[in-house]
């Protein structure tokens, strides 16, 4: 009992300042990417902020392993969390964070379901871009035949593959960066298909609401309720014609 | 009071009037890219006329900026007017207006949700095809190594990037040619959405209509409806019950 | 009246001679370009037939136009088949008859509107696939520096261009080779929206109907069967109460 | 009856071990291909297994073609096993099995059918994609100017096309290899599709139940449930008034 209220307040009082951390880890983890002229000092100060932001999330990880009651499903419902603290090449995809945190912000506000889903989906496929982009250009600059050689053209690749645009210009030739494409290629078919789907049921919604119920439902309902108000009409004047009926043919003959 | 009448009148006194100023606008901004060969005082003139243009559209959002009660509301609510004024590749797109004052005009007669959707995406994709390709020949037909020089080719490029074909036979290599990229690639999943998600909510409303509802509330209402009836009849049936049971029974004894 | 009669008679008996005309010039025209090698005279015959078929839908055309009453209204109804006579590029595209026929012959069979709009873009697909392939090959072919110079390698491009995969290894150079693939691009819009959408229709009305109505619907209706049944035990209760309650308290005093 | 009762018998012992030699077939078919050093012995191994295992499913479908009742049927039914059997290309393909397998394991757990026709589309994706890629790569590695020479490329061409971004880096030249790129590209149609169809009828389904029903059914049916309510109040006050009406008015005089 006690452990489970440990664990829930330590969930509250770790979010906000792991998310943050979050951030930085992207910062630290972009900006010697992004400025391949950079004081050595500086990028060994990024290199070893990331080290410790790892750090910092791996026993935030094992923290919550411990607390956790059941420990083997705590692994299977946090496999995600387990491979972005394994693999390196999905460590930036931790500032996703940002996003499920202004959702989780945005809750009390927007009520409406495929406003919210439009929120992370547009929001984390822009970081997914931004990310990947990074990620692309780190692996692929110190390839000779590389075809991806600065952020600009890592940004153009990353909107034209996250669109499924594809021109073939610009194209990943290593494993990561090819990993990274795979990656924005998915993002790119959730994006369109929240996209194509929040419209579609707008369409479902507002059509039918306007069409179907107004020709069916209403039209049955209504004559349902004129059934009903004819009935109540006639019971109404069921007692006086009873009372009128009862002097005259039944009760009369008895004066 | 007066200052509210005061601007819903000028928006429409002025609502046409600035629809055709921003064609005239894209005519401006589209003939002397359009035609590489025209006379230098031609030029200047669609010079001088996209800057007069420009300069209208910034007076017509200061006044009705003047004319709003609530300033910080109404810029945040003309946000997109705003960018559009303050940055010069966004301008041609001032024409989508035509779009939406076309939307206007059918308003009376398409009462069809699904179909006035259609007609907006259709007609802002082409005006937006239009404009990205007129903008890419701009922008990269100065540069050496550019792949697109005339506008047979901007306008193959401009379809098969909303389509998000993307053979990658032609690409911009400039930023501004790559933000129209982005533009049209944008535009090309609100495209590829909107037609997919009019087909869905047509079948759902077809489909849907002539199975579901045949199936399971039609028997449900009509059974309530049978329901009711046989109360009316039951009731019908009581009065004169009540009238033959009274004098034997009850009210008999009396006499 | 009787000029209607004739029109519509003229309809039934010309629709299936018409069809098989129409796949007639799909095959004159596709032919000598699927086989340039061929016989002089045997082209001479292709060329002579597609010219023939041509003439035989303009006079349909100019017949049709005739008998109908409000011939302005005709021309806006039937602009596309004007489009496809006057336009050399749309001809082939009149095959697409056929799938309009056998959708016909199948209306009797299928009900399923989902299914038959399947047939219809599928079936649509399919033959302006085959189409622009033609088409393409035979704006091309001639040119120097184009990449589709061979049947197999223009039915790969217009594969990759109607799924919006566009590899870019084959592609259109000249202006009737990029009117075909602006075709197939659309074509492969609706294709992708049509199957999307037949999915998500069929998603929607299963889901639904097994959870949604389950839910709310019946639960209400049915608490409101279940008021009825009351009301009228209720109603069945009071006659004889009435007649119990008369003799005793309201009546039985006058005794 | 007899024949039935075996042939359902055969079905059931034999589904699972069918269902494993398929994936052996996927195994012994793909093995030779991603490993071109492989020792002669062995590759040759691979291809007795490959041609045992066709032999023992012609075995099966003779089998069960022998058993059927009425066999035209039977063929047209089972027309893709037939395909699969006679093509060499869509041999691999039988290990789609182990999906329809996996499929009919989880019909007892999941019953949610969105969810079913995810697991049955991304996983005959991923399993396409495999065969593809191993089926490209067997195609073109001989080829000297093809661009698809290790598995590497191989899978990364397969996830490009899926997806429908079709970079263009790399893509088949032979005809086998076109034709498995034409299996992915409808792959990655269905892809999108589901997935797209997943999500709205998820927005179509919490959407509309929230949204919809409560503002216009729950409006109509709660009225006329206070409509019956208060038909049921009225019907209680009237044999009361009755009573009370009775001795004044019309019984009263009798007195």
């Amino acid at each position: 009992m006690r452990r489970d209220a440990f664990a829930e307040g330590y969930q509250r009082v770790v979010e906000w300042p792991l998310t943050g951390i979050a951030v930085l880890f992207l910062g630290a983890y972009s900006w010697p990417v992004l400025e391949p002229g950079m004081a050595g000092s500086l990028r060994r100060a990024c290199s070893v902020a990331t080290v410790v932001i790892w750090a910092v999330f791996a026993g935030d990880f094992l923290l919550r392993l411990g607390l956790a009651r059941r420990r083997m499903r705590f692994l299977r419902e946090h496999v995600v969390d387990l491979l972005v603290l394994a693999l390196p090449l999905l460590r930036p995809l931790r500032a996703l964070r940002v996003v499920t945190a202004l959702g989780r912000l945005n809750r009390r506000a927007a009520t409406s379901l495929r406003g919210r889903a439009m929120v992370y989906v547009v929001g984390g496929v822009g970081l997914l871009g931004f990310t990947a982009a990074v990620a692309v250009l780190d692996a692929e600059r110190s390839e000779p035949s590389a075809s991806i050689k600065n952020f600009g053209d890592a940004a153009w690749w990353a909107v034209t593959t996250i669109t499924t645009v594809g021109y073939g210009d610009r194209y990943p030739i290593t494993g990561a960066g090819r990993v990274a494409g795979v990656g924005l290629m998915l993002g790119g078919i959730a994006l369109l298909g929240v996209v194509t789907a929040a419209l579609a049921s707008w369409f479902v919604e507002h059509v039918s609401r306007q069409e179907r119920e107004e020709a069916d439902l209403r039209v049955q309902v209504s004559a349902l309720v004129e059934e009903v108000r004819a009935l109540r009409v006639e019971l109404r004047r069921t007692p006086s014609e009873l009372a009128q009926q009862e002097p005259g043919s039944g009760i009369g003959p008895t004066a």
